[in-house]
């Protein structure tokens, strides 16, 4: 790139993040992506039937105040402690920018979300990949070094494994000058949430999402919950970028969301039922694979190699999420679907492993 | 911000932008945010109505391909020219971070839309205000100069004066170093757009937005449109920032608004009929204010100071924007509404201004 010349000199030049494919035939099997299998709860159809599109025309409340309400009451937190964006990407990138300002490096697993680098490049972050354990384990004593914040999700991706809140508690007591972040994409599925830490550590960010628990990937909605200091400083970054993101529609339907704890809490028992049983079913299958605590298994199989099962699944419509990347190529990431799908998923793999 | 200790330290700290307020009651006269009154097309009633909800439960189109598709068939451009956001802000703050990478400074007009300094604040990127004239025109020659880009809304905000395609192409012509932006969010009420200077000049951004004249301020969509260089390196950096920005209903919604033509034209000619009577009811008032192309009028009136008007409508429950700022301090920004709001808005003026 040293011989650009005119404008294009001045362009900050980055390698975009790599969304996993979304194909448009709708006859697949799709567990690529980390989405809820089961729709959204049913009062999105009402509020959708009795939106006002005149209403269309006016700005949107900048504040989302409808949805920050319904978060604060479900997770019992002020509504000065909730920060919400679109997505938790967009969140994460926020506090990226926000946060982490230093000279010293941000840490985070090598193995992890993949996104992490990305925003740390576009925005020219030092970073360093702290190494999983070879169980693709967290060992905390590798955070306890100088650095410009921490953050990884738990339960880690791709890998499922969950992490103790005391593990982190003993990763925050030790880090009290950095902005240490935990990402909660995928807590709800049968993991313990560090929430109950942000009272006693004012640097503390944890990020959820509604891509994954609440079946709403669509409508782009995360949320970050910490000290009011924190989400205060979230926030003035926010309204020096973008003063309206999240449009009425999402703010209403994310607020039904999470009102309908029952819907909720039906959804995420019947991943947890079929995860375990697909646990099962892996292992009679040759495969093994991280105990996963998320709404996907992190699975290597015995003797074939995985970019050869990743292949024969998608000629047979079934998909699911391959890196070829150090340490990991020998792996696929499987999303848990319905039963009816996870048991097509489990029949075609009889077929291509029996090949 | 000198004793800044621990984490905080690392905090990128920024004064925000101060939207328009959106107040909550609904009995008032809101010409205060530039909203179009119209409702948006009537397509989007159905398109919520036909909605699957179930499909929120998957991620969307990272391209928003229905929308790109819809935009480039309106404006008669590549798909590979035309770059969508999260409302111009979101697609202006992008350029900003693509673009102006430079050590020279930005440059745009001392009166101009109020987020063009907190974007250069929050990216710490080094700008220069240029004086606009007496009259509130730009003058091109202030532009030849060395700089690290250069953006301006045509027409300009507050002032809703339009400058000449001819104008701003005498400005690009000295400028191939630089990303020009033209920032035509105003452009649909009787400007003239200078899209036919994008395939001249690679180096051209124009920017629109579907707040104004598409009546979707709520729905959140802004677009780019330029050379396909430009786009690339825009999409790179969005991609790298958040994959997923635009919700479903958005994409189909917005790309509604694109096709549905004569809705368009209908409410932008009433807009305008409403503002050219506004600006003889305003005069006949006492006020004088620059010729506008735009859906305000950035009015002063003779003897009456503008924070006593602004309060008095305010009491009035008629909402304007006043800027307590140098040079613009004795002007108000009135937004048209429909004929029968700017009724009231003459009504009450008449009221206050013999008092």
């Amino acid at each position: 790139m040293d011989n650009d010349f005119g404008w294009e000199k001045n362009v900050r030049k980055v390698v975009p993040y790599t969304p996993g494919e979304q194909p448009r035939e709708t006859d697949i099997i799709k567990l690529n992506t980390n989405e809820n299998p089961y729709p959204p709860c049913k009062e999105v159809r009402e509020l959708l039937d009795g939106f006002d599109t005149y209403k269309m025309r006016l700005y949107p409340d900048p504040d989302a105040g409808v949805l920050v309400s319904a978060l604060a009451d479900f997770y019992r937190v002020d509504k000065e402690q909730v920060f919400v964006g679109v997505g938790s990407d967009d969140v994460i990138s926020m506090i990226f920018m926000t946060f982490f300002n230093s000279d010293k490096p941000i840490l985070f697993p090598d193995i992890t979300y993949s996104f992490y680098d990305v925003w740390a490049e576009v925005y020219r972050i030092p970073y360093k990949r702290i190494p999983l354990d070879d169980d693709f384990r967290i060992n905390a004593d590798d955070y306890i070094c100088e650095n410009g914040g921490i953050i990884f999700p738990n339960p880690n991706a791709p890998t499922g494994v969950l992490e103790s809140v005391e593990m982190i508690e003993s990763i925050l007591k030790e880090n009290k000058d950095s902005v240490v972040v935990i990402d909660e994409a995928y807590i709800d599925f049968g993991g313990k949430s560090c929430l109950e830490l942000v009272d006693k550590y004012d640097n503390l960010l944890v990020v959820q999402t509604f891509s994954k628990s609440r079946s709403m990937a669509g409508m782009r909605i995360g949320f970050a919950i910490g000290s009011k200091k924190l989400i205060r400083y979230l926030n003035d970054v926010k309204f020096s970028i973008n003063s309206y993101t999240m449009n009425p529609l999402t703010q209403i339907c994310g607020a039904a969301a999470v009102k309908d704890a029952d819907h909720f809490n039906e959804c995420t028992k019947k991943i947890i039922d079929t995860r375990e049983k697909a646990k099962k079913e892996l292992s009679e299958l040759g495969f093994d694979f991280p105990d996963s605590s998320s709404n996907f298994i992190f699975a290597r199989h015995k003797t074939m190699p995985a970019a050869e099962i990743f292949q024969k699944l998608k000629d047979r419509k079934i998909f699911v999420r391959y890196w070829n990347k150090p340490r990991i190529s020998e792996y696929l990431r499987i999303t848990i679907g319905t039963d009816e799908q996870m048991e097509r998923l489990y029949e075609a793999l009889r077929e291509i492993i029996a090949l």
